[in-house]
């Protein structure tokens, strides 16, 4: 295998916009802890491993190389996969896109949990109904309507070719549709170029060979993107 | 000059990570708002200009060139300002290390605005103790524990050499003595190495003489790094 990465089971999580990369490309990859267990994570987690010690998953090993980060994985693998077009200044505007992809990912993610990461949901229930309130009325707005000019001047790409940053779009809008579907029925008219990129990336034959397998786990929540029906909406400060 | 980077007036923000690694290789560089005021940034906001538009500050120009995102603006900069060091697996590592920076930095924003970025501190000030609370006792130790390892691993630097993570670390400590004093206190039998590298990134020449000019401005409680003191103390879940 060429490459193993290492994130936890149960969940897509972040790990799930490096194996659609992977998945994309038929890459030789091993998903270690659905093998072996999120054990198998804690001795690179430990600083027990030589090399750059990961904060947290996901990471990626390839050769003695450890990679942890979403975006700098994604970084690493875009000229190998060949899912990023050629040229540094390319790979820059990659990077930067998947740097706000990331940020956007955060926002979700703390929607629901607002207070603190490791605390359950149902204790920051209040705090999560009011930062899910300004995802969906200010900051969705502003991300999906960034992404939107980009993809629409990029001729339906994020990069005007095929690359990683348009799988993590992909995963986005899935992750949203699962998380906030009435707010994403209200974006629905403001998205077109959002819309087509996903049943585009839908229909590449290795993601769609990919998404109706088993190693396509389901949204749920345990996960970034998370269906708490409280929390969903409208995209106006009044719902 | 070879380098514009656009950022707000009147803090330090996120922009001053830049900043720091500009200073210390002596750049020749403008900070355009800051001579022009904060709308020469919105052309490139409102998505105006060629090339890769920003979703936020700070962005950097050179030449043909505009990045975005502070650790892909890092990660341009690293080799040109000779603040990395070579090949890839280095670049791969401070890239890994600046985004974790980057993550604890949004943690640290949160900290005082866990609701809505663009709402007052006031009307989120409850969520805010509890978030600020779980910043100290969970997340600060977290995040210091693991870059004091990671020093502790390179001879006293993030890259066992001098680089622009060990700056952006210096900023970290700073900036949380300046917003948290209390739990800093308390954390301090913890943190050696990066208080050994704090004090010996503050006497590099171009270091010092930058902090000593009025291009360096006071830390303030319109920053990410804020402090009120209904947010700080200890670093045990009693305080």
């Amino acid at each position: 295998m060429d490459y193993q990465l290492y994130y936890w089971t149960g969940i897509q999580g972040r790990g799930e916009f490096v194996r659609l990369a992977l998945e994309d490309a038929g890459a030789r990859y091993v998903d270690v802890a659905r093998e072996a267990g999120n054990a198998a994570l804690q001795p690179f987690l430990d600083g027990e491993r030589d090399g750059a010690r990961p904060f947290a998953p996901p990471f990626l090993a390839s050769g003695n190389l450890v990679v942890a980060q979403v975006a700098n994985i994604l970084h690493f693998l875009g000229p190998r996969l060949d899912l990023v077009p050629e040229g540094e200044a390319a790979q820059l505007q990659a990077l930067q896109l998947q740097l706000t992809i990331a940020d956007l990912v955060t926002e979700i993610h703390d929607s629901h949990h607002p207070i603190a990461s490791a605390a359950y949901y149902e204790d920051q229930e209040e705090a999560a109904t009011r930062r899910a309130l300004d995802l969906r009325t200010h900051r969705l707005p502003k991300f999906l309507g960034y992404f939107e000019q980009v993809v629409g001047r990029g001729n339906g790409h994020a990069l005007g070719a095929h690359s990683y940053v348009d799988l993590s779009l992909f995963q986005i809008v899935r992750g949203l549709d699962y998380a906030y579907p009435q707010a994403m029925a209200a974006l629905a008219p403001t998205i077109p170029q959002l819309r087509r990129l996903e049943a585009r990336i839908a229909e590449r034959p290795n993601i769609a060979a990919y998404l109706a397998s088993g190693r396509r786990l389901a949204f749920n929540t345990n996960g970034i993107f998370r269906h708490y029906p409280e929390l969903d909406g409208g995209i106006a400060e009044k719902d």
